[in-house]
């Protein structure tokens, strides 16, 4: 739980990189080259911010079919004068000719009529949409209304829920980088779901999101005298990412989950909170709770476990791969109120995928990530 | 339902108003004196944004004891010109002598230290703090850590929930006007309450408010960059309201009832939005919960049940008395998702009150309060 | 500037009404009929918002070529239970058979592609598009890159700036309704320039306004995501309103005026705010300057003179027709900050449209829109 | 003008440290010991941020004497698990004998109340105060209303406008970190100033800030339903940032200026924008002022001069220290726009005094700064 000597570790870890130099190897050689297709959507350029800021990867390719031969940062002048390149096509083909690592954050249903065998053997794929999240390929179909047209490949695909797969991350070829949603409720819900306390028949998510999770198409929905000053639920008893959780929970709780799961609009750009709730197990105690939340996230970086009663807040995860979670027992009702706070363009996508290259690509996690939220 | 032909009714409202005149009656005299304690308050200048577009009533104080002797109009500019009254004290015996009815937005406990039988007795009292909306006292102290000054008086007081106590109101000399998110909460859950069509003990409300809910004192975490761009749950199985959402449902239904109410924070001015979440008996369909919201709501012109699967959103009641409502029944859990959209400070408060006030002096629930809500 | 005894014009009012109505008169055939072209957008809206409020108007057409045949409410939610009508094409020629006025709320070329004489004849016709508010086709031309394609009827309109041309307003059968800035900007300044008292070659008007102004088309460049949390100008020394304001000064003053004008995106709903900078004639004091307000607006209802030092807010004039201004004279420059505050959708927009219409059928200025501010 | 190969300095700056590690220097030894006073202000807090993330230097101190003994990660959770230090007291006797440079966030008057020429000879001070920004401490006494009580210090401070008046910064013991608005004010005119191109008698300068900039203060003003949804000028002709901005463009060009400084309160947290303006030399061309741009920020890394006709936009350089700027030339009025864009707290406040620093201790002026500004 104690992340301290930060700087330390920086120090041994550039003495790495240093010890390689003198040893003659070519510096540039060894950076990984990262394509990413989707470049110009929210998820894309905040991948190109943090792939600017880790010190082992480059980026090789900013694909955006819409900006093609379009200088890259006169879509997103944050980067002007820092990001030189062009947009470029979406040919996967040529792509892994390139590079070493492609992240996919396309819509649903483009990865999986363009990826094959060939491609992955060629490079590491890992895909921000949902193409490959699902391994029972008719509840994706039945969920996003789409025919999948690589089934064979849901198999190859880790669930790149970093604390949870770490292992299974390290050798993945392909990872299925987790919705924002699955995220931070399955985050926030596991060390109760694992424990066994918690009765998953009464379990209900109420979810919150930022803006940003609903893409940077041009909708009337979407404008900003539309969300500003609103709120409202979407997607009641039917939002896609409800089978995704539910299937991460039944890893966990060891059984087949149905929950209800209800996201609401929030007027703000970034950040996603879960409320979970759920009737505990008969003598269940606050503490025990809380202590299963610690021996879940005792060790994760990117997870922290709140002091008692203290409700996390998006703001305090802004821009950053944490993720806060804390729960609070209510004895009158018998009920654990689960809470969860996450950026949902870091943690909940572009930072996660990072997070899952690092690990692919044996560098220490926290590589390029370790950025303190920004306030206010 | 149909709420259209407002137009003529307008016109017979007024022809009463000229026959009076003609026969000779004062104008002036007819109209309800109203006088305000906590003007300044969000709610408190909500009243008065109303009481000026109100025929039939007029302020005569504009109490607050910040700005005694002040300009209310150098306070809230939106009625420079409008209003040329300065602010007055909080001195219910004197305003007692000037007002037919006291709107009293003040914190909680002061009107139960001041409010005697003959203020009572002299005129109409409508408290939109809560020191008189729970019935037992001992509910109340221990939620509010208050000592009650004047447990006596409760059982005088009717809760202001117009839709669902109209009578009562009519003829009351004190309402206990409701708390904004219990007026939204009551209102989506009632009907299915009611009927006993769901299991009240697995009812779970997750509420999200609009900023100026908290008020407008000066503290650190309401100042803007503390709320935008931000949001929490608060209050977690601890939020006031709790007891009095749980006693007027237990109305509803004829049994006690015991529920989670979580509220949340919302980066915007106005609005209230309720979902909640209840398991329903075996054997209950789609059609029948809609039916049931249609039965209850059929006649109330201020509680519009929306089409099928539509959302309520707050930016559609926004500045209005309206709560929209609607249910949706997920067949995959068994549960209802009852919503309600409300602005906090108009239905939830100052609205409210003024039915209310509407109700008590036989004057038409709507007078005032026919304001279409702003968009955007 | 005192504008008390609201009421009992408003029965005097009545009074005439209900003559009428004791008199034999259809109440209904009374009513102006009107119809709305662009009823979708966020000025069409507005006016649908006002015109439900205003006593002697009703609306007959609801066209939205985008949402034919679509029940206005299903866009609308505000409405929900209010209007029942469904939207209706942009057929002018069908609609000047059905009402008394048309408002136009339109994109440029529009109207002056299908407006007739005829049609003139007809009916009466507010156009909240800019065709017909410049004199000089020319610039018109210039400014909009559009041709033109009624010249003729450029003549027989008359701009619709209230405050300003008040008799020629009354009867004309085609208002050109002023654009948002030019409203603001003239109302703030009019005093001074008409006095002479300003060198108008040094004249900067530097604007803000809410993002409602930006349209409901559905631009990348609009989404919430993009606005909120972000501010910039636009349209720098380009923008299509400049030479409108130039020629609304240039009346005022008397002789051609060519200034800077330089619009800013805000993130929020509605509002616009001037802040405009010319250098004062030696002499000059800060009492004259204020009293040159007082004696241009002391009788304007909808304009209001703030008391000194106070810089108007948009907040406080928001959903009303009302326009706070301000001066102040700066001795270490020589120079007069000039200051005004609107609703850009209301007074910007619909009111004044609302408030045009009610001068061209002889009613009170001030019908259906004596809206109070809402705040907050 | 070219940013590129940030990588490759990073590891020779790696080098270096690592063979000051090899060659037995003890790397704790060498980093930087910050202090902080007024670290519970939002400028305060960014420096916690920056600082963090600064491979040199290491907080020894967080002081705020409204939270002494409290875990400053209670106050700004984004800091849970990363800081574990509490609030200390604003001792600066005391702190000056464990930092190497103290950093003050205080209240105008603070730090001139207790600053010593023995503080200075112990350690170095950066003050992100006004009290030794202004060298003529009479012009300080009567903008600012307070007495100084050293004013023989304030010869002693440099202006910390890093672009300007970098060679001096190096060799400074105490500097006087500019205010958000002159800094962006001064980096936005400096070139036209300089050059001798524009009339200075003519410069008017309208500003737009972020809420942030207000402080974290608990004033009703700044609550998030009286800032929302709104905008207003304030301190017009009168804001204390005009004599610092004044005396600043004097040394650019060569003369007293007096000038009209008018800043307006936005609804958003960070970001300030300026447009100013300014009539030009005869002759002066569009391609000529852009040109002097370039030649004044060509080499600066943290000024970026945009493509021709881009506006800034503050989303574009939040949380970074950069500062966007560009000019329009208008034909018709002769007049140049200038307009700049900056974070108001980070090149606005602690980015800057972290650049100071980073100049003072002879590192790379970039060291902790090279943060890609956060989009959305």
């Amino acid at each position: 739980m104690n992340k301290v000597s930060e700087k330390y570790e920086y120090l041994c870890r550039n003495m790495n990189i240093l010890l390689n130099i003198q040893s003659g190897m070519e510096d540039q050689g060894e950076m990984i080259k990262a394509g990413i297709i989707g470049a110009t959507g929210y998820a894309g350029q905040e991948l190109v911010r943090l792939l600017l800021q880790h010190r082992e990867a480059e980026i090789v390719w900013y694909g955006s079919r819409s900006y093609v031969d379009k200088a890259f940062s006169s879509v997103f002048g944050n980067v002007f004068e820092i990001v030189e390149d062009v947009c470029r096509s979406d040919d996967l083909q040529e792509l892994a000719g390139e590079a070493d690592v492609i992240f996919t954050a396309t819509p649903q249903g483009y990865l999986a009529g363009v990826l094959t065998k060939e491609i992955l053997e060629q490079c590491r794929v890992i895909d921000l949409s949902a193409d490959y999240r699902i391994k029972d390929v008719a509840v994706y179909e039945q969920w996003y209304k789409i025919h999948h047209e690589s089934p064979a490949l849901i198999e190859k695909a880790v669930y790149g829920l970093c604390e949870i797969n770490r292992e299974k991350i390290r050798g993945a070829r392909l990872i299925a980088n987790p919705g924002c949603y699955p995220t931070c409720s399955t985050l926030a819900i596991y060390p109760l779901a694992k424990a066994g306390v918690i009765d998953m028949d009464t379990l209900i998510i109420d979810a919150k999101s930022g803006t940003s999770g609903a893409g940077r198409g041009a909708k009337t929905a979407n404008l900003y005298c539309e969300v500003n000053e609103n709120i409202k639920a979407y997607g009641v008893a039917s939002h896609r990412h409800t089978p995704e959780i539910e299937e991460q929970l039944s890893y966990a709780c060891g059984r087949p989950v149905t929950l209800n799961f209800t996201p609401h609009l929030i007027p703000m750009n970034r950040g996603i909170l879960i409320t979970a709730y759920a009737k505990c197990s008969a003598g269940v105690t606050a503490e025990q709770l809380r202590r299963l939340y610690q021996e879940a996230y005792g060790e994760e970086y990117f997870v922290r476990v709140l002091e008692p009663d203290v409700c996390p807040e998006t703001k305090w995860v802004e821009g950053s791969n944490f993720v806060d979670v804390n729960v609070i027992y209510d004895e009158r009702t018998g009920r654990a109120i689960m809470m969860g706070a996450m950026d949902n363009i870091t943690k909940g996508a572009a930072g996660q995928a990072v997070q899952n290259m690092n690990l692919m690509f044996g560098l220490d996690e926290r590589e390029g990530l370790r950025l303190v939220p920004m306030v206010p």
